[in-house]
């Protein structure tokens, strides 16, 4: 089955495909006028990478290496380039994706060969991140898949691959979310979501949807086993913009479940060059905060102690420029004073349906979120 | 929404509640008598494992030990066993499943207040085993989950918790299996599957959704991403039983690989007593084997040398009771004296979609698997 069912999917997929070609064109036409050919590759590194406050986002700046072909150190970079991005172009005509490793396998026998050295998938890895930035698009788009982790349920219907998939039909599964989710291959269709609801956990996310929580308040229920990855994250930012609906995250109250949400809304330093297709700026933090344990009574023994680790960890995050706000210092501050981590399961101890039935209903109601 | 939604699945619950309620009246019996109250909790050690040779199952042997009340080192056992079988209890009457992570926090505030020791949840993991082994009831029986990973798509419909999911259109997501599929929850529809296809990662299975395998081969075809968790190995139980399928494991060419194979196949030494509704000993391995890289001519690039602790891994494999049939001593030590081993997506050199256009066709058309 081809990837593109749409007509806008295949518009989308031609202008990649028109992307990998000039790539290819520039170094013709160097070559055609005798000048060694040579691409501009923005740089991703951390010097090029800011927060920029007006966005609210994380970004790579303007910084751009050249490679050329007439360069000893170069060449083989140069050359692995272009056959990973022939690859590219092979697979998009072909309709189909595949995966980071595949595409690994595909070309290590050539580039051992070629070099007779070891080829490491880190090698392929870092051209492919060269390609998707120097032509402007993402993974995704050049039909590479990431891992597949995250469920769906909730009030939205969305057409996957042509099959029409109703999220409130879906049982105790639920979606099981893909690792591409572009307009080519993931469409929307009928929305009766108020907002959408990201859970860190997915044995948390159960209880919600156990408890037909999406239903009762209107919502799209969402877990990504974790740090979400990048078919969800880019998920969360298509459903956000275009569904226009505002987005919580809700997780575990540490410096992780800090950092989950930071990457949700700003992006994160490593892939800063995505964030503008992958970041939420609106996000809000619904919880655990610092001062849920006491807010509602819970046991001091359903926290635990902070590790060292966790505590230069809050630190670090402490000084980060999107987490400068008062109140965000303050939360900060306090789970360093209080030196307890707090667990979305430990809410459980207040009865099993108290997350579902309390906790959220009444932060949803009295807004009680962190920006 | 309530966990049983149909009449057998009500009768279940209460079939369990009824094994519940035995276990405590057993206590009230033996106070009745004036006799030291005691429970005979079957042993998991590994002594008292064995593999059954006719069943084709890794099996919990006969042993017992007696767990009495007035004892000093056993009444904290003792008593957490019925606290923590009492919340199971009340899980089941308000038809709501929860994580072991949640029954810990549950429980964790009273038990460190009658102990004033701190409370670790791999105690109220033992003692949720306990539960399970005495009064012979799947944790999932007990309307507790474990982790929510792997999806399926193909030729069977499904109904979980009154919803009708037809995994003939699922999309590029597929149907998220859900922790706890016991008949509840989860029933079968109509099936037009010749077999079930576990294919090992997440990665591979897209590869062959995407080319519509399971649609050309009428099949169903199932990820657990990496070791498939509890639910998806119960739920391959249940359709290889329920629907009479054959079911064929697609893993890696390491250790590993033939690892996840034997789990599936006859069950695991740490969970023995679960083998008889888990394992499925008529599952076959189909792929990859130690042989395939010579017979689908296959760069030796694209193998991977084999590490110290995969070398002493497959030793200790060769030497399993259920690893004795010729054929796989043959396929162990032929992947020893290769020294390498071979990952699923290596086949892809041979094309995108090599794997599931001719490797697993072929295959399957001459019956070439590992029983």
């Amino acid at each position: 089955m081809p990837a593109a069912t749409t007509a806008s999917g295949k518009k989308l997929q031609k202008a990649t495909l028109k992307k990998l070609e000039a790539l290819a064109l520039g170094v013709c036409r160097d070559l055609a006028k005798t000048k060694s050919p040579a691409i501009d590759i923005p740089l991703r590194t951390l010097s090029n990478v800011n927060f920029n406050a007006q966005k609210r986002i994380i970004e790579m700046g303007k910084d751009t290496q050249q490679r050329f072909f007439f360069n000893i150190s170069m060449v083989k970079k140069f050359t692995e380039t272009f056959y990973l991005s022939n690859e590219c172009r092979q697979l998009i005509e072909a309709g189909k994706t595949t995966s980071l490793r595949d595409l690994f396998y595909m070309a290590k026998p050539d580039f051992e060969a070629a070099s007779r050295e070891e080829y490491e998938q880190e090698e392929s890895d870092a051209i492919t991140e060269d390609i998707e930035v120097t032509v402007d698009s993402l993974r995704e788009e050049l039909n590479l898949f990431a891992s597949n982790r995250g469920a769906l349920v909730g009030q939205l219907t969305i057409v996957d691959q042509g099959d029409t998939i109703d999220g409130r039909r879906m049982g105790s599964g639920g979606w099981s979310i893909p690792s591409i989710v572009e307009p080519n291959i993931v469409q929307f269709k009928k929305c009766d979501a108020k907002f959408i609801l990201l859970v860190e956990k997915d044995a948390v996310w159960r209880r919600f949807n156990e408890d037909r929580f999406w239903e009762k308040y209107k919502c799209i229920l969402v877990h990504g086993q974790g740090q979400p990855p990048r078919g969800v994250r880019r998920l969360l930012y298509r459903m956000a913009n275009e569904l226009k609906l505002p987005l919580y995250v809700f997780v575990d109250n540490d410096p992780w479940g800090y950092y989950i949400y930071s990457v949700i809304k700003q992006g994160s330093i490593n892939l800063a060059y995505e964030s503008r297709r992958m970041a939420v700026p609106d996000a809000k933090f619904i919880g655990l905060s610092s001062f849920d344990r006491e807010k509602y009574d819970l046991d001091l023994s359903v926290t635990m102690k902070l590790k060292d680790e966790d505590v230069s960890r809050a630190k670090q995050i402490l000084g980060y420029p999107w987490f400068q706000k008062k109140e965000w210092q303050k939360e900060i501050r306090n789970m360093l004073k209080e030196g307890r981590k707090l667990e979305l399961e430990a809410l459980s101890r207040k009865g099993i349906s108290f997350v579902t039935e309390e906790y959220l209903p009444g932060k949803l109601k009295r807004k009680e979120w962190l920006d």
